[in-house]
C-alpha cells in the first residue's frame, strides 16, 4: 500500500505516526469508513504538499505511516484491543499517534492506551453527535457510546465537545449536567485550549469530521444539516494544537464512497496535512 | 409503509396529520419529487427525535401519519382533486395539515381546501422560483405555475414570498406590481409573520426546498445557485409558525435520488422535525 | 415497515414465515447486504405476483412477512443466537422459514435451529465461493467460513455445492476429498435433488446471489465473472424444492445499493416471488 | 439540438422520418424516459455508422430527424393527440415514421394515425410486459394499458406478442384467449412475419427494449430479468423488417440515467442504427 | 449541437462570440473538462433568461455561440493553434471572443491571440491554485503550468491573482516575489479593477471554477476545500467586466460528470449568463 | 502503489514483468482508463489467487511487479517513447511483459519494441473495433489507428483480430483484403493458435477488454453491445498461450470508474490472474 504523501520518514526518526484502523463494524446505518484511510492514500497525490495557510511543508516534517491495522471483522474487542497495542507501543517509543478512523469507536482503543499513559488526560471532542448513550441496541461499545465509554474511563468532567447539534435529551443532559458542550459551534474553543494549556494538561484530539457541514463533506455515514465550515473546523484544529499539549490524534468517520466526486476524501487530505504539519512542527522544535 | 418517526399517534389524538403527495407529472426538467415522503419515512429512523434547537422532543408531540396519496399518473386535475379532498377532511377534523411533495404543483390542492375554511388566508412561500408564469407549455397547471393559480384564488396581495432568485422578467414584474417579493433573502420575515399575526390572518406556509443553496440540498430538480443555509431557514420557518396563525404546512420539491450522498434526505428529515415539533407542540398549548 | 407484496397473511394461517436478515458485520471488503430485506420489500411493488413460468399467483400463498430482525451490530454471537432463536420458533410451530440476508453468514444461525429440529439435515448449496475456510482473519465466523461451520456441525459428505468458481486451493480440496462440489454449472442438479427425495432426507437450501453472473446481478459484495444465468438459477431452485424435502431456505448477500440500475434488487425480488409461490403452494397441497 | 448520427437528409428527399416523442407522464415507478431521444443523439457520434451486420452503412441511407416533439406534462390526452398529428402528416407524405419513446404510452398516438391509413393494421409487438391491463390507477391510458388500448381500436387478434414475461394473471389469459402470445422468446418470429407477409399485412413494429435482458440493458424503468440478448432482438428485429410490410416503428423506454455507465444508451444508438439502416435501404429499393 | 439559451444571435450581428475549447489532454488526475460546454448547453434550457441580480435579460444580448471548437487529442500544441486562430478571427472582426474550457491549458492558446492584439494586456485570474510551476512530469504544456507560461508572455507583473489556496512552495514565492497574490478570498479585487481601469489597461479575465468552494461546485477535477461562495464569485466578476477594460473572457475546468446532481452544471450556467449579459450588455452600449 | 496480489517476485527473479501504461490521452469520447492499473492493483486484494479453471495457484508463479509508468499527458510521442523503452529492457533481461492500459494506443509503444526483438512478430488481436483507421482527427496517433500502425510496421498480413464488430466500412474492407478477420466470435482461434505454432511465429497477444460483451464489463469508454463472454474470452487466452509462442501481452481499455458497481475491475483482476498463471507457469517449466 502506498504512503500518504510525503509522509515517507522512517520510524526511527518520526516523531509523528501516522495509521488506518478501518473498522465500521459496529455502523449501524451506513457503513463505509473502513475505506476512509486507503482512499486518503490513493488520493494523496492530488494535493500540494506546502500549505499555504501555515506557510509551512509538509515535506519538511517527519511522519511516519505505518499503514492500516488489520482487524478481525465481527469481533468489536479485539478490534479495540489491537487499536490499543499498536498505539502503547507508539507512545512508548516517545512519539505521537495520528489515527485515520474508520467508525468512531476506534477512538477507544486509542484513549485506553493513551490514558495509561497520561491519567491527567482530557479529550477535545469535534463532532455534530454527542456520541454518549450508555448502551445502543444493548451494546456498550458503538459508535454512539464511545464518547460515554471514554466518560466512563477518565471522568467525565474531562471532555469538553464542540460542534454537537444531535443526540438523544438524555445524551445532552448528561453533557451539560457535568462539564460542557458547545452545541453548533468552536465558540470559546480559545478559552478552553487556554485553559488545558495553562494547567498543563495533556490533550486526546478526536475529531469526527461529520462536524462539518455536509455540504462540505457529504462523505460522511450520519450527515447532519447545520454543521460547521471547512476553515472553521481547521482555525480550531490548529488553535488547540498551537496552544496545548496534544499527545495525540484521531480523525474518524470520512465514508469516501458515500461522496461520488471526491472532495470529501479531497477535504480530509487537506485537513491531515494541515493537522500533521502543526503537530509535527511544534514536536520538532 | 412505515411511519416517519415519532408520529406514531392514532388520528384521534392528533393535532398534526403529515400526508404525503408524491406526484411529479408537471416536471417538464427532471422528475423525481415523487420519491421524496417514500425516502424520508425510510431514513427517517438515522435522526434523533430531540431538537437541540428547540429543546423538545418530537416523542413528546400528537403527530398522525396517514402515509401516502394514491394518484393516477397523467392526470393532473384528478390529483390535484385527491389532494384537496384529503385536505378538507383533515381540517374539518380540526387538524393541521402536513403535505410532503412531490413537485410544487401540489401546493393547489391544498390551498383550495385550506381557502374554503378559512376566506382570509394568506400564504408564506419560500422558494428560488417565483412559480407565478401565466401559464407554462400552454399548460395552466405546472409546478411553474402554481403560486399564479393560488394568486389566482386568493388575491395576488396575500402572497409573501422570500428567497426568490429565478424567474422571468414577467413574474418579477408581476410580483412586484402587487404586493412584495423578497429576493435572495429572508430579510423582512419577523415583520411580514409579526403583521400577518397582528392582523390575525392565518396562514398557509409553503416551503419548496430549492430555496436552500444547492450546496445544502442538492437532491432538487431545478437546482440554483445562490440560495439561504439550513439554519436560515429553520429561523424563518421556526418564526413564522411561532408568530403567526399557521393552519396549514407544505414541504416540496425534494427529488432524493438525484443526491447519492443522501444527505438531502437527511436534511429534508431533520427540517421536518423541526417544523414537526414547533407546530405541533404550539397546537397542543 | 412495509411487508413484501402479497405476503399479507397473519401469522397464525401461514405455511411460509418471511423474514430479515439484515446483517453484513463480518463482510471483509464491501458491506451493504444489510439493506437487501428493506430495499426488497421497498421495491417489491414494482413486480406482478403472477408468475408466467410456473401459471400461479403469489396472492394465491400464505406467507406471513414478520420484518427484519434487529441486531446489536458488532457481536456476532449474539447476532447468530437472535436468527436461531426467531428460526427454532417458526419451526415449532410448523411453518417454513425463508430468510433474506445479509451476509451468508446468517446462514449458520438458521441451520443451527434446523439441524436442531432435522438432525439428518443435508445443505444444498448455491454460491460462487465455497465459503469453506477454517479461519478467515483469524476469526471462526465469518462470510468466508460459514459453510465450513456448517460441515463442523452436519458432517461434511451434507453439504452440496452448485456454481462454486472462487476459493483457496485448501477449500477446493476440502470439498472435494469428501463429498462433492461441482464448480461453475448446476450440472447433476436433478441427480442430487432425486438422490435427496428417495433418501427422504431433509433440505435446507441456501442460495448466495453472487453465484449468478455479475452481469445479471452486479448488486453484490464480491462478485465473480463466469456465473450462471437468471434463468439457471430459477430452473435449479424449482428443481430442487419440487423433487426434495425442503424445510428452510435462504437467499443472501443481495448488496442493493452496489447496483445504482435498481436491477439487482428487481431481479432478486422476482426470484423470492417465485422461490415462495413454489415452497408455499406445495406446502399447501 | 444535434440530429442523430448520418440522418441529415432534408424532409423532402427522406423516405423515412425519425422523431422524439419524450414523455414519461405516466410512468407510475420511475419516470427518466424523457431523457431517452435526447441522450441517444447527445451520444450517437460514438457509433460508427457502418453495420458489419448488414454490410450496409447509414450514411447511404435517406432519414431525416425531425427532432423531439414538445410536450404539455400533465396533460396526457394532448400529448397523445400531438404524437398522433405528426404522425399522419409523415404518413400523408409517404414516409415511414420510426418515434423514439418516452414511455410506451406514446405508441398509441402513433398507432392511431396509422390504423387511419391503414385498416388492415396488425402490430408486432416486443416487450417484456404484456402492458394489456384494462385499467391502470383508475386510469385507461398509461403505459400499463397501452397494447390494451390498441387492441380496442385494432381487435385483440391484431396483436402480435414476443419475449413477454410479466403481467398479471388476466392479462395473460385475455392475450392467449385470442390471437398468441410468445412468452420469453422470439420463437416462431419467422413463421409470424411470414404469414403477415404472405397476407399482405401492413405492421406497426412496436420495441418496448426492456424485452432485452436487463444485463444488457439496465436503463429502463422497469427491468425483468431472464430477457433476450441484443444479438436475438437484432435478428428478430431484421427479420420482422425483410420479410413483412411494416409501414411504422417505434422504440421506447430506454431510461438512459438509470444506467450510469452508458452502455444502454450506447446499445440503443446501435440498434436505431440497425432498425434505420434496414427499413431505409428497403424503402430505397 | 443546440446552442446556448438565448444566444441565438448571427455572427455579424453580434458583439460577443461564445465558443467552447472542449480539450482536457494535460490533466493528469481526473479529465472530463471535455465535456463542459456540450453539458452545458445541454441543460442551459433548465435556467432562466432573466436575472434578478442585475435586473436585465440575455435575450435583449447579442451573443453568438459558434459551438465547441474540434481538437486532435494527444496533439497538446495543435490544440493551442486552434485555439489561437479561431479566437485570433473573432478580435479581428471587432467582438469579444467568450471560451469556455476544457482544462485551464486552453487559456494559453486565447491569451497568445488577445496578446498579439493588445500588447499592454493584463490578466486577472480567479482559480484555487497558482497554476505557476515551470514545468510539470517535464512538459512546459499543462494545466499547472498555463499561467507560468502566460506570465513567460506578458511579464509576470501584468498577472493579478485572487482566489489561490493551493501551490507549491515556489509558486507562492514567484507569485508573490513579483506583482500580487490574493489568497483565499477576493480582497482588494475593486481596488485592482479600479487601478487596471484607470491606467486605461485591457483585461484577460480567466476564471478557473475551482475557485468556488467544493461545496458549492463539487463537479471539478481538483477540488479544493475553503473556497468562496458563488455570490462572492459573481460579484466579483461584475465588479471587474463593470469597472476595466476587459476584452476577452474564459470559464474553465467545469467537469460536470464528476457531480451526479447536475448541479455544478447548473451552477456554471447561471453564471455564464451573468456573464454575459454583464459583457454585452456593456458592449452595446 | 501496492503490487497486485502475489505478484511479488524480485525483479531478478522473475520470468515477467508485470506494468501499468495509465495513458488515455487521444481517448475522444470518454477518458478514464488510466485508473485501471491502480484500481486493478487497490481491488486485487478482493480474488483469490487459485484459480479453478486451471487448477494452479498464481502464488506459485514468479511475476514482479513494476508498478505504473508516468508520463506526461498531452505529449502523446514522449508517452510511447517511455513504453518502448520500458519494454525492451524487459525484453533484454530475457522475461516476458505483461502491460496493463491505459488506452489501446499504449499497445504501439510496446509493439515496437517487441518487433525491434522478433523480427518475425505477428499480433493476436481480441477487441469489439477494428482499430484499423488511417488517421483519426488528422492524428496518425490514436486509439482509433493503432492497429494500422502496427500493420504499417509489420505488415497487414500479421494481424489476426477477432471479436471486431465496429468500424468504418474501409476498416473492414482494408482488414479483410489481406488477412483475415473474425467479426463477433472467436470461431477458428484454435486454428489460427496452432497455424502460428507451428511456424515457429512468435506471437505479441493484445486484448481490448471491449470484446467482452457490456454486459460483463461496463466499465470501458466505448462499450459495443452484442460480445463474447468472460467464459470465451478466458478459453481463447488460454488456448493462445498455451499452443503458441506468446512473447508479450497487454489487456487495455479497462475504464474502471464508468462502472460504479465495481465488477468490471473484478472481471479484469480474475482474467489477469488467470492470464499470468498461464503464461507464467508456462514459462516456468
Amino acid at each position: 500500500m502506498s504512503k500518504f504523501i510525503a509522509c515517507d520518514s522512517n520510524y526511527g526518526d518520526s516523531s509523528v505516526v501516522l495509521f488506518g484502523a478501518p473498522f465500521d463494524g459496529t455502523s449501524s446505518y451506513r457503513p463505509g469508513s473502513r475505506f476512509a484511510s486507503q482512499d486518503m492514500r490513493g488520493d494523496s497525490f492530488a494535493i500540494e504538499t506546502f500549505s499555504p495557510y501555515q506557510q509551512k511543508d509538509l515535506a519538511d516534517s517527519n511522519v511516519y505511516d505505518a499503514g492500516d491495522l488489520e482487524f478481525p471483522f465481527g469481533n468489536t474487542e479485539r478490534v479495540l484491543d489491537i487499536i490499543e497495542d499498536f498505539t502503547r507501543n507508539i507512545l512508548a517509543d516517545g512519539k505521537v499517534p495520528v489515527m485515520i478512523g474508520g467508525e468512531h469507536l476506534v477512538t477507544l482503543g486509542a484513549v485506553r492506551a493513551v490514558y495509561a499513559k497520561y491519567p491527567g488526560l482530557s479529550i477535545v471532542h469535534f463532532d455534530a453527535h454527542a456520541d454518549m448513550r450508555d448502551t445502543y441496541l444493548s451494546e456498550k461499545l458503538s459508535h454512539a457510546t464511545v464518547m460515554r465509554r471514554c466518560a466512563d474511563l477518565l471522568g467525565r468532567e474531562r471532555i469538553f465537545q464542540f460542534g454537537i447539534r444531535s443526540g438523544e435529551r438524555e445524551e445532552f443532559a448528561y453533557s451539560k449536567a457535568n462539564h460542557f458542550i458547545i452545541t453548533h459551534t468552536f465558540n470559546n474553543i480559545e478559552k478552553t485550549a487556554a485553559a488545558l494549556a495553562s494547567a498543563s494538561i495533556p490533550v486526546y484530539l478526536t475529531i469526527d469530521l461529520d462536524v462539518l457541514d455536509p455540504a462540505e463533506l457529504p462523505g460522511t455515514g450520519t450527515p447532519e444539516a447545520g454543521g460547521v465550515s471547512f476553515i472553521e473546523l481547521l482555525a480550531a484544529t490548529l488553535e488547540v494544537i498551537a496552544t496545548s499539549n496534544v499527545v495525540a490524534i484521531d480523525i474518524n468517520e470520512l465514508s469516501p464512497r458515500l461522496d461520488t466526486s471526491g472532495r470529501s476524501t479531497s477535504l480530509a487530505n487537506k485537513f491531515l496535512r494541515e493537522t500533521l504539519i502543526s503537530i509535527t512542527l511544534k514536536e520538532q522544535q
